[in-house]
């Protein structure tokens, strides 16, 4: 019986055990996909209490504690940090097998030191332990991030941002990784949305010209991409319900955009319609900047209203969607070839039963790539990140594709302490390959299999995006 | 290698095998929601042969004949008992890895003291034996259920069902469970079936007023499910294609009952509205109650229309629907949870498919609930009721949700002796714990698993159902 | 530690091992649905070398490449054979967990006695030995069929073919191996399509009669449904994009037959009218005849538009489609079954979600079939041919019908050295039933295993298709 999470966790063989020690926790952290604050990295905030780092944003935690009953008042309401932090401690036993279960103790062993499992009786004091660990000086951010081995953190950001955190970043030396923007123009193609008229106004302030048409809007997003460019964006995202492409003529869409500008209702076609055309547009734009464009879909967002209304967007209310997304996503990547602007593209679905159609997908869209795997599927997203979700995304890969070229994790955290995610990956990543290999699946190479553990643990990402500009 | 089927079948560790033998093994039985006759409990009924028990009703096994291409005159037909059993015997070694496979030889061995494996060899032989035990006295339903440890049975029933067998059982003093009715008017809810103006009629009769618009039918609902709390029940059952929340006003909705009842033809889409309205009325009553409401979709029924008309529903020609799911579950709570009426709710789908739907959706309504985990996502259901299923919809319980709040097992079953599947479900629930033990998963703490597995196997019923005012 | 890919490849268990060394391997092969070239037998091809075997037509490889970043020019292009298999060579660790990783060392091992990992560093004297072991007089088509043990072929073909090649076949006493057309009438189903005027043309031409009507069109395919009867045929094959059933009136019918063979286009909804009507048609004469009914579904075509005109159809620009299948299958099935036709049927979903919508349709059609499993689900297809897919397909099976009366492995291949799939496939399915014996979950009955194994690997197949006129 192997000891509760300790040297060998996840690491069931011996050529796993080597292919992790010896490769994979070498290899320092890209970190491309995050919703961290970049002030915070700025300004080394440094955390007051362990409930801060761990539940001051954290909706996997709230959700998590939601389940086993908890009151939102310890969640997300005036309760004292010792109170929450106590009631965290009480639901990991009822959250067996649930990766935060694993998150939580490796974040204890690996930043604070702390081996035993937390749970009601010894919370209180590993409180205070925590607490005292976060009050040396080399536990800010910054300290943090140096800690994990991190060479380069990719930010999450709307194009009216002025990314002047990014810019104070870029210009202190002693900062211990790079730090990115990425461009996530999500507001702008939600002309469905209440909030639109008002965002499109934001962004006329923010570019210095008038949007009346779609024309207009296609234009402010290549000027905002330029700028993004320009503080060294590489990187898009986007957040759809499902994938479509739903094609209409340019006089269609202005009358859309115009009704929706407007404050009035359109339907949901024509927001697929307005959308689509915009996603093409800015496709065109990451083209010709050989950025990677995210596609973050099978998501459905806000399900209990009462809660959004009461703490808003991502705070635990969101779930897998299950509409169908071949047909959208092929006709997507289609278009997009057939406009000579296909590029670095990685797709994401929350919904695991799509790993076969991205795989498959994706297959299609390889033609005299520049890149061994223009097309990606993302690594196991939210909901399915987690040890059985990243083994059948992988699993999946491999099935469909060739695995040598996938870019591996990224955290897509929002707290510095998440970084254990790659750790928690690379670990399963090398016990699936270790388990091949002893099972006489795969040669015994360790040229082989080194040069895929690091290539999939660093030396993919930081070629697909691009990074090899930043990082020494 | 392991005997067939002994006393540490698919306990693979020895953490499973202590888990199981000390913990699980000790625990009573709930068995909440199957479809067994309460009549048949009270007559204390004695079987024939075990081709009755075993082959009189149960569309499983039927199924399975058919799959084996056995006549039909062997399964439902009007050949011998003996000839019946000869027929399901020589199948067995054909349903490998089949759950029935493993349940028939579960109930050999533990109500019958048979170990050696079935087949057309020895079938004679063994169906002779079985008819001796089932000859004892103490072999009729109520020795068996009490052999089974049962403490509590909810049945499955019409609201226009008078309830009388409930009412005798209540004053039995010698009864070896509790039985209770559940609540399902699945039959009020389709007005687009052939029969529902006959079931408005027989509904009127019960009721004793004419029922002419919604506003009646909710009424009459609200009137027998009072009838039905009187009689002790606490939970409800609902049977949904799929999942949908179809909002329409009180006109709109008479006028589709007027014609429904006047036997006209409706519009699917009048039926989904007309279904969701009713939802959320006996929604209401039930979270007035503190009932449970039981949603079961993903099932598309009567396939073969010819079966149908020669045997009826529930004979074995039902099977999984694959149609999203996620927005009409979403939507249809979030309506309950704006009307402050979202109670104790248990999701269950047919297609296995939407396990990760069921569970993220359900973690976006669990806030301030009174009980840990009140929306639930039920055990593995009919055609996932074997272990593969099992263990998947526990693996998505714990990666999506807190374990440790499962409700676990029922039977759904139609046959007294199929109480061993909670054995089946507990064996395979102890074996998955025991593996994350042992592979350093999750410490080895006793008290923190025996906790686990005993709430898992009866105590987080007994509270969430409120058993505990029935079950000293 | 297992060595690589030696005799026990696959095989974790004992049990596993008997049964495959004892049973499985001993069977020859009946390759029921391959997509290899009659003539290519007739003449006894001898390749010129292993890049012809291998990338001439394989797109399975083609895809492999195109993901690891291969230019097109090595792939379907003019580059010399040399240098495309050097890079597919150096593809080959990129490739890992892939099945097309196991059958490319399956094939050297089996047929070239090669046993070391083909890489970029060993590619060239890899190619060179191959090549030598080519030019043997017994490495001709008709030798890797006498060498792998194949008794039978059924080749895919279009109505309108003559049956030249089959007919040569027939009548020359020398072919190793029973080989027979099978009807594929995908052509005169999708009047959806521009090539469908030019089609029904050229199928009158072939009958001899104008075909005006759907009733003339039903006639046509009857009339060579006959001809390829005569030809030795006893099995269809069909591929649809998902499952539909969309019934409507005769005149409905010619009047978007008339429209489509005029060049028109007509509604996606007409189109599944149309087909609908025909798969009803040919259903009832394949019915007449005992032929065997293949349904293929769940695939998206010719994604990326620009590389299908430069390559065509099959070209590896395919992908999994992931729309709805249960309302619209079973209905189809009910609709035979009304019609006192419903026939030897094979399904097959190209989205491996679907194995349970399959599993739990097809139980629902089996009665009093004149054999067990007179619907089957079969073996996991194309996309899913690898050992995970292979695995759920079997697991499938087993949970939801009766595994004994399984069909098997086909090849489904275009290439004769993919007669190791058949291998690969005897090996899972004996490391599967290995497990489940070594963990006591069926009893080590070696009569009972042994005719499963032998069954499953060819008699089931024999038996099923009515092969056993044609093999002695």
């Amino acid at each position: 019986m192997k000891q509760f999470m300790d040297k060998d966790f996840l690491l069931k063989t011996e050529t796993a055990k080597k292919l992790y020690h010896e490769y994979a926790a070498k290899m320092p952290i890209l970190d491309y996909h995050c919703h961290i604050n970049p002030m915070e990295i700025y300004e080394d905030k440094h955390y007051s209490s362990i409930t801060e780092v761990w539940l001051g944003g954290d909706h996997y935690k709230w959700r998590g504690m939601r389940s086993c009953g908890v009151p939102e008042k310890y969640i997300t309401g005036d309760a004292d940090p010792r109170e929450k932090f106590q009631k965290w401690a009480e639901c990991l036993p009822s959250l067996i097998g649930n990766p935060m279960y694993h998150w939580t103790h490796l974040e204890l062993q690996r930043y604070f030191g702390i081996e035993e499992p937390l749970n009601g009786g010894n919370a209180m004091e590993i409180y205070d332990k925590c607490n005292a660990v976060l009050a040396q000086p080399d536990m800010g951010v910054r300290g943090i991030i140096r800690k994990s081995g991190v060479k380069l953190i990719c930010t999450t950001d709307d194009p009216v941002d002025d990314l002047h955190a990014h810019a104070l970043l870029r210009d202190d030396p002693t900062v211990p990784a790079v730090v990115l923007p990425a461009f996530r123009p999500d507001k702008a193609m939600r002309a469905d949305k209440e909030t639109f008229p008002a965002y499109v106004a934001q962004l006329e302030q923010v570019v210095g010209y008038p949007i009346n048409t779609v024309a207009d809007m296609r234009k402010a997003l290549a000027d905002r991409i330029a700028y993004f460019a320009d503080m060294g964006c590489c990187v898009s995202d986007h957040a759809l319900d499902y994938c479509f492409c739903e094609l209409a003529d340019e006089e269609t869409l202005n009358d859309i955009f115009a009704r929706a500008k407007a404050g009035q209702k359109i339907t949901w076609q024509e927001q697929l319609a307005y959308h689509t055309n915009l996603l093409i547009a800015v496709g065109q734009e990451y083209y010709k900047r050989d950025w990677v464009m995210q596609l973050h879909f099978g998501c459905l967002r806000d399900n209990s209203k009462k809660l959004f209304r009461q703490l808003g967007p991502d705070t635990g209310f969101d779930s897998m969607n299950d509409v169908s997304n071949a047909a959208g996503l092929a006709a997507l990547l289609n278009v997009l070839e057939e406009k000579e602007a296909l590029g670095k593209t990685v797709l994401y679905s929350l919904n695991p039963v799509d790993n076969g159609v991205i795989g498959s997908v994706m297959g299609a869209f390889q033609t005299n790539s520049p890149i061994a795997g223009r097309v990606q599927q993302g690594a196991a997203w939210w909901f399915n990140d987690h040890k059985q979700g990243m083994e059948e995304q992988m699993r999946s890969l491999m099935n469909l594709g060739a695995f040598g070229s996938f870019n591996g994790m990224l955290t897509d955290s929002r707290s510095f302490l998440s970084y254990t995610r790659h750790e928690y990956f690379r670990r399963i990543l090398c016990n699936m390959l270790g388990e091949m290999v002893e099972e006489g699946e795969f040669p015994q190479d360790w040229k082989v299999l080194g040069s895929l553990v690091e290539n999939i643990s660093y030396n993919n990402t930081l070629r697909y995006f691009g990074f090899d500009k930043f990082v020494k």
